[in-house]
Order: C-alpha cells, then sequence, then structure tokens
C-alpha cells in the first residue's frame, strides 16, 4: 500500500470539508438565518470555526505525509482513498454538532403513558403532560448525523429542528451542506470509480459525449466538471423555484441540498409537509413545492449522462434509455397501486371524499410523493403518514428501498440497471438449465452487454447486500434491547413490530433512503437506538452509499498487509 | 420433446402411487387404527379405492403411451420427469382427500369474539361459546395437503385431526403416507438428477462407496438402493421406539414418516406436544418419544452417503465432513442462543424456576427440538410454541428456514453447503475486488473443490431463491386480503403482522417447514387463506423440494417447444 499517496488525496479532501464549513457561518446570524430566537449563535459559530481549525490541521498533516508521495495508483489505493475519505469526513463533519452542543428532546422519564387529565385519547392533551430536557448529542449521534449527510441518506437521531435552542441555524445548514457535498462526492466518485468496477460500462453508458480524440484521462475530468455543473445547477435552479413560492432562502437552500443529493434532511419536524402551515407559503404554493421537489427528486434519481444529453437537446437519448424507461414506469405504476390499494382499503389520504377529482389529485399527489420519495432514496416526508398506510403499501415502499435510482446519479439502492441486469441473468440461466448447449447473449435495449464476469459480479453484488442485510438484521435484533420499542414511542405494543421494523431501518440506511417503518418510520427517528445500534447503521449508510467494497475491504486484515 | 419417454417413467411413478395407496386401507379397520369412532370407515375405504382405481388408469393410460419409448434421456426429459412427476403425485394424492368429504373446523360466523359469560381472558369459557360445523376441503385444500405431504413440507390445512369424524383415519394414514414417499423420492432423485445439477459435485460427495470396476450407471444404481435400504432401517428403527415408549402402531409409524422425511405431518392436532397426555404414553416416556425424535431429525437431514459410512463404521468420514459439522455447529450454536435469550427475556419455557437443573434441561429440550425441527425443515411442533418465543427466536427461527439440512438428506432449504460456498465465494471474491490478479481456489476442508460455472452457479441459486421470495411474498401481501388475519383467529390487532406472517408463510413453503410465525404459526394452520393463495404455496412447496430448476422450466414456453 502506498500510504504517501493515500494521504495525499485524504488531504484534498479535507480542505475541501474545511471550506465548505465556511459557508455554514454566515447563517449563526438570526437576521440571515430567519431565526425565531433573536440571540447571536455565539456556540454555533465558535463549534464551526474549531471544526474548520481541526480540519486544517488534519489536512495539513496529511498534506506533510504525502507532500512527496511518488508512484502509480492502484486499485488497492483508490478503494483505500475512496473508503477512508468517507470515514474521515464522517469524523470531520461531526464535530460542528458535537462542538456546539446540538441537543435533542428527550421525553422526561415517568412522563411518559401518564393518563391526560381530560380526554386520554387526545394527542394535544397528552403532549401537554409529557415533560421534555435537552440532552445533548452523544459521539455516536454525532457520527451517525454526518454520515447520513455525507451519504445523502437523511436519517436523523434530532427531533426538534425547529428550536434554535436545540439546534443552532448555522448548525443546521451545515447539516444539509454534508448532502450537497456528499452528493456532489458520489457523482464524481462514479466518474472515477464505481463506473469502472462491478456492472462495469453498463453502469457508466460508455457514448457519454466528451472531448474527443483524447485520453480516457482527459474524458473523465470532463465528465466529472459537466456532472458537477449541472449538479450546482439543479441545485440553483430549485432553490429559486423554492424562494419564490415564499420560503427563505435558509430553507430553499436546505431542501434543494436535500433533494438533489437523494439525502432527505429537512429542517422542519414535519419534513416538507410543513410547508402548508408557513404563513408565507400556504397550502397552494406548498403543493407547488412539492411537485417541483417530485420533479428535482426524480431528476437527481436519473444518470447525469442522460440530463447532459437532454442539455445538448437530445431529448431521445433519455427517451430510448432501457433504465431510465424501467425507473419512469416503477414510478407509475407502483403510484397507480398504491392510490388504488389505498383507496380501497380506506386509508386516510386516499379515500375520496367529495369532490372526486380533488381527492383524486389529492391522491395521486401524495402517493407519487412517497414513491419518488423512497425509490430515489430520498426519503422526504410529506402530510400522508407512509407508515400508516396498509401492508400493501408498506410492503412495497419496504421493496422499492433495494430498487434506489438510476446509476450515474445521486440516489443510493441497488440501482435499477443491476436490477434488470439481474433478472435477464436468472431467465438465462434457467432457460441454460435445460439447454446447456446454447449460448445467448445478455442484451439491454437490443445491444449485447456481456461483459467479461458480467454476470458472476451482478450476481455477486446481489449476494453480498443479501448478507450485509441479514446478518445486520440478525445483529440488530438481538442486541438492541426491546426497551428501545417502548422509548420509541409508537406505543408500548410496537415491540412486537421489533422484527420488521428492524429490517426496515437496516433496509433504509443501507440503501440511504433515511425512514423506515414503525419506530423509524417518517414521523419518528433514530435518536433511541443504543450507540452501538447507530455506529452500526453509520457503518451501513457507508457501505450502501460506496456500493459495498471500498468500505467493507477496509476491515479485511488482508487488506492492508503488504501488495 | 420425447414425450413418450416421459411418459413411461410417469406411468411408473402412478403404479407407485397406488401401490402405496394400498397400505392406507387397512387403517380403516377402528380395531387397527386404534379409532375413538368405532364404526368402519366406509367413506375413506372407498375414497381410496377409487383413488386407486384412478391412479392405476392414468398408469395404464401413460404405460401405453410410453409403450415403445425409444431413444436417449437428455436434461430436457429428465426435468421434464421430474418436475410433472410431482405435478401428477399432487392431483393423485389429492384424490382420496377429496372423495372421502375429509373436513375441518369452521367456527360458526358471529361465534367468534364473542364475550364469555365468565372470565372473559379464559380460554376455555371462551371456546364453550364458540360453535364450530364441519367444512370440506376444497380443491385447493387437496392439492395442498398432498403437495405438503409429497414434499415433506408438513404444512396443513387440516385443523381437527383427533376426530375421525372429520378425518377418516386411514386417510390420515395416506396423509402421512405421501411424506414416506416425498422424503423416498427426493433422496433417490438427489442420487439421480439434484447431486448433478447446480452444485455439482460438491453436493454428492464423490467419495461414496459404490461396486467398483463398474460404469456410473450401476453406480448410481447401487447408491439409490443403498440410500432406500438406510432411510426404510430408520423409518422401522424409529417406529418400534416410539410402540416400545407407549404409542399405537398407527401412531407410531405416522410420526416416523413424518420424521425421516423431515416432514412434520402429525396425528395430534397438538403435534409431538400432545404425547404427554395420552394414557399409555405419560410425561416421561413423551421426554424419550421427544429425544429419539430428535435424535432421528438430525440423521435425516445428514447427508446419507455419511449415515452409509457409519454403517460401515467408518464414523470419521461423518466427524471430518464441512457440511455435517457446520450443521452440528448451527443446531448447537443456535440452541444455547435461544435458551439464553429466552432465559433473559423471562419466556415461559427457558424462565427456571424452582430446581435449577431440570429447569435448564427442560429449556434445553424445548429449544433444541424446535432448532432441529426447524432447521431439517420438519415443522413438528412441541409443548413451547416458538410463536411466542421472544423477537430474536423468532427472528432466528425464520434465518433458519432459509438453512435447511444437508446436501444428500430430505432436508429442505437451501442446504447447509450451499451456505458454506456461498460465503466462501463472497470472502474470495471481496478479495478480488482489490487483488484482480491473484487467483485463489475455492476450498472446502483443505481440498480444492473448484468447478467450471460453480461460484456463479451457487450466487445463481440464491438469486433464484431470493426473487421466488421476493416476488410470491410481494404477491401475498397484495392478493391475500386482511380478513384473513382475523379469521386467523390470533386476535384482530393480528393484521399489523400481515407483512412478517406472509413473509414467513412463503419462507415455510418454499423451504418445506411447515409452520411459520402469526397466523401460520406452530398452533394456526393455513386453512384460511384464499383458495388461488394456497395454490401458490403448493407452487412453492413443489419449487423448493425440486431445487428449483425443475419446476421453474415447466412454466417457460421455450422449454415445451421443438428443440
Amino acid at each position: 500500500m502506498n500510504y504517501r499517496l493515500v494521504a495525499k488525496m485524504l488531504s484534498r479532501i479535507t480542505f475541501l470539508i474545511a471550506v465548505t464549513m465556511v459557508f455554514s457561518l454566515p447563517w449563526a446570524f438570526p437576521a440571515l438565518s430567519g431565526s425565531s430566537s433573536s440571540d447571536f449563535e455565539r456556540r454555533g459559530l465558535l463549534a464551526l470555526f474549531s471544526s474548520i481549525g481541526v480540519s486544517c490541521l488534519v489536512g495539513a498533516l496529511l498534506w506533510m505525509q504525502g507532500r512527496d508521495a511518488k508512484g502509480q495508483m492502484f486499485r488497492k489505493e483508490v478503494m483505500a482513498i475512496v473508503g477512508l475519505s468517507w470515514v474521515l469526513a464522517t469524523f470531520l463533519g461531526a464535530l460542528p454538532f458535537a462542538i456546539s452542543g446540538t441537543s435533542l428532546k428527550k421525553e422526561l422519564p415517568g412522563s411518559a403513558y401518564t393518563p391526560a387529565m381530560g380526554d386520554p385519547t387526545s394527542e394535544a392533551a397528552d403532549s401537554q403532560q409529557k415533560m421534555y430536557r435537552k440532552r445533548p448529542m452523544t459521539p455516536a449521534d454525532c457520527l451517525f448525523e454526518a454520515q447520513s449527510g455525507f451519504s445523502t441518506t437523511g436519517a436523523t437521531v434530532l427531533n426538534e429542528l425547529e428550536d434554535p435552542a436545540y439546534v443552532p441555524r448555522c448548525i443546521l445548514f451545515w447539516r444539509s451542506s454534508t448532502h450537497f457535498l456528499g452528493g456532489l462526492g458520489i457523482i464524481v466518485l462514479f466518474v472515477a470509480v464505481l463506473g469502472q468496477g462491478s456492472a462495469g460500462k453498463q453502469l457508466m453508458r460508455s457514448e457519454m459525449p466528451g472531448p474527443s480524440k483524447e485520453g480516457s484521462q482527459a474524458r473523465m475530468q470532463h465528465t466529472a466538471w459537466v456532472f458537477t455543473a449541472i449538479y450546482c445547477g439543479l441545485n440553483v435552479l430549485l432553490t429559486l423555484l423554492l424562494k419564490l413560492l415564499g420560503l427563505s432562502w435558509f430553507d430553499s437552500l436546505c431542501h434543494a441540498f436535500g433533494t438533489l443529493a437523494t439525502g432527505g434532511f429537512s429542517t422542519y419536524n414535519n419534513s416538507i409537509g410543513a410547508f402548508a402551515s408557513l404563513p408565507h407559503v400556504g397550502p397552494t404554493n406548498a403543493a407547488w413545492a412539492e411537485f417541483f421537489i417530485i420533479l428535482f427528486m426524480i431528476m437527481a434519481g436519473t444518470n447525469f449522462t442522460l440530463l447532459y444529453f437532454l442539455l445538448l437537446r437530445k431529448p431521445g437519448k433519455l427517451l430510448e434509455d432501457v433504465e431510465w424507461r424501467s425507473y419512469m414506469w416503477i414510478i407509475g405504476g407502483v403510484t397507480a397501486l398504491v392510490v388504488l390499494f389505498g383507496y380501497f382499503h380506506g386509508d386516510e389520504y386516499f379515500y375520496f371524499q367529495g369532490d372526486p377529482l380533488r381527492s383524486l389529485l389529492s391522491g395521486l399527489r401524495q402517493g407519487m410523493f412517497q414513491v419518488v420519495s423512497i425509490l430515489t432514496t430520498t426519503g422526504y416526508g410529506s402530510a400522508a403518514d407512509f407508515d400508516q398506510w396498509n401492508s400493501f403499501g408498506r410492503g412495497v415502499l419496504f421493496l422499492l428501498m433495494f430498487v434506489g435510482g438510476c446509476a450515474g446519479s445521486t440516489g443510493g439502492g441497488l440501482k435499477v440497471i443491476r436490477h434488470i441486469l439481474f433478472l435477464k441473468i436468472l431467465g438465462l440461466e434457467l432457460e441454460k438449465s435445460y439447454h446447456p448447449s446454447v449460448v445467448r447473449p445478455l442484451r439491454l435495449g437490443g445491444q449485447p452487454v456481456e461483459e467479461q464476469d458480467l454476470r458472476k459480479n451482478i450476481l455477486l453484488y446481489f449476494g453480498l447486500i443479501l448478507v450485509i442485510f441479514v446478518f445486520s438484521w440478525m445483529f440488530l435484533v438481538t442486541v438492541e434491547p426491546d426497551s428501545t420499542w417502548v422509548r420509541g414511542g409508537t406505543g408500548p405494543a410496537s415491540v412486537e413490530h421489533k422484527l420488521i421494523d428492524s429490517a426496515s431501518g437496516i433496509a433504509a440506511t443501507l440503501n440511504n433512503i433515511g425512514p423506515g417503518l414503525g419506530t423509524v418510520g417518517a414521523k419518528q427517528n433514530y435518536a433511541h437506538f443504543q450507540w452501538y445500534s447507530k455506529i452500526l447503521f453509520t457503518f451501513l449508510m457507508m457501505v450502501g452509499r460506496l456500493e459495498v467494497f471500498p468500505i467493507l475491504v477496509l476491515v479485511l486484515p488482508g487488506f492492508w498487509r503488504a501488495r
């Protein structure tokens, strides 16, 4: 292992993080962030300054180590850089949370399940009885939150985002900035590394237009810059749209970051569902905001090469792309089914009352928002809490978590293309079982896409995800005490759902979605889990984001031994 | 496709089924079966006679078709024979149930959830209030029950086995006979077909001792006879042991059939748990019976080649076999964990009260019985209903369903050897991701086992099982109405468990176990499912039993087209 080379590359990442932190500083001024508290956020600012200092120090140390790095970069070094940069980012990104004393709301013991004085079923009456205290984030909380940001997962341990006494505005902006940085990182990484691995050229779309007659290195750099430009451009566009609809600059930026990175961090406890009750927005503008966010989530889950073709006024390339067409069919088909089942099941948001057209539109809006939010692995919540849906809706969303966006997008999950290839490979191998002599090539949109070991690699990827999922699930069920479900707040019987809740929590972090079912549902969070489970989730978010290999090899002793 | 050859082989299977049916006839006499009713079972006998007639007729028709069959048997014909013989057996095996009017207990509408007069929580008071009627088995019920027998699954739709007015004794004996036949079929098939496929020689143990200096055909025949002899011998031995412990001949035979085939059909509603309350058995003998059944289940889940070595007084071969050792480690390890978790969780059967040693032994007994019953895919229930266990216990048993017994045994599931190879392959491929040039062979117990396409084939098998599991799960969640859970009898809130119950039902049929969790739990059954779901379960039992390929290709149009 060429450690100097690794250190050199890591120092660049560290400086990039330090620079990004600078942009969170201005929001410490309440005039800018529109904070409800008029106090200047001294602790938040101090935390950011010291984090920038620590990052620069770490960067400088790494730079010194890697100053005179020589030699070529092999596969091993590339993997180490990718994996370690994500680990390093997690630790540095966690600093602002830790130093600022960012806190979450903790119910005082004894106040839960106290029968309210008046109507015991009334939630309002009940919540008045509950007593809360501020609990500063633990180290595991900080690492979880930072990793959730960088991996564009959007799972959170923070349950009170709207009160600056709990989370300073500048820290909240830093939280959303990690999404921006993570999304940018992943599309650049895709060009440089991931597109070369596993399913190889099929994921990469070899026909990406580049500066012709140049080497693959220059071509790759061109692609990386194009992707970065598209990503930043879409962020700016959505920010402006949301600002026009009445959101503050602070909220517009944070939600644009969360959308285009397919992250899902919001600045409101009720996520996107809170927009309608904001004074400057109102229900109509909120509906438009939801619509734009759906549109931009779909774009964020689209292969950026295809978005580039769209910019070049070649929409044909988009429409004839097998992966993108499947992706759109999944969105359309599942939305239709979810609305249909919700209607027949009498679920709140799908049961058409009064004006049929209006009700249908409302059902479609809620259904599509959730389907797109989960499929693209964003994880934003709207007014319709999908955890209250019928079993079909909950089951299908659970499966969608494993589908994810298109390759070459900021979306997580296994990616649509892998599922297409997986099913095609199974079909071809089934045929081979009774026709061993007939060799048929794997085709995608009519083109043969065979490549050495492609079949084995696709099957391998599903196998790895399966094993990681199963072992993590068993670990969580084994070590996480039942009391977590009692503290989780969905009622004393919720521990009966431990198996399915745990499975959804693993799926939601491994595939970088964020919310799952039950105690990790859209209206819940990950705060009440034990620290070791939070570390597991943090690990899974990294594993999922970097497509398994670069993180998993870091824990293999053989990887670190001399070549 | 050489249809004549297929017909010829199928006619043999048909006659074998007809012959087996003859052995159920004597049990129509109450003096022999020890039936609680003293009436001669006229309807049952008539049903068996007409089923034998139909089978002979079908056999004769097939024999005439295949009389002058010529030509060689290719892979395609072998797969067609294996798949179709299972389908044919299902239809013929269902006839006795259908013609005899075998019935199940159906709660009269309105009688459920009626508050009892006395203590509303007392189950006894509640059941007195309930009214039942006889409901004859539907065609889907009969197919399900027959397939469950032949595939040695042991899932049932019958909920009143002890009353001959519902299920005649001779039909109950036929039900257990299907296990015997299915178990025999699968070990012979393994020698002839399955051992040659998928993971090939690794599953087969090439070092099976045979008549030397002869061709592979003779060797195969020798192996098939040895396996048949071991299988029948073990059945006789367990029957005698159970008879000595006080069970009737009828019960001894039926439970031996259920054990050695890793089936799980019992003649009591409470499965093995009923033994302790039988007048001629008593608690002590029941404990011994449980112990012997555990022992014979373990043997039934062991590769029969290894049992042959044991007969040849070469236990070393058994002890050094990697698959068998892993299999025993799983049994020991999971039992220890289940008992430990049950103890700390305060589960009824694991919470040590009074005499610590006695309690520990009782906990071990209940824990090991369930672990072995699920791992070997038998599915017998004991006094400890594992559906009442804590989440860890339920989760780990759910995973064990996918492990199964050893290759070359009557056990179902994916087989231990496939899991060993799967994990080893993932490890090697992970190493390959950073050392692409290093080629390391796959080893098993120190021996290289590489074989063309082995890696891809193992990954493929897991992929197929995953896809079948996921699609079946979604189908069941989608089409099975929520009311099934209300009728299922585990309470009105049980529909909340639809997702996990459905998953466990799919796993329990696909892996040939029988009982799952919740509404298909050990004390429940499959009677209340819709007919189309029962057909799905029937299909899954076949798919799992024949290791996917021979059944799945039957539904591919390409398979039937001319070569």
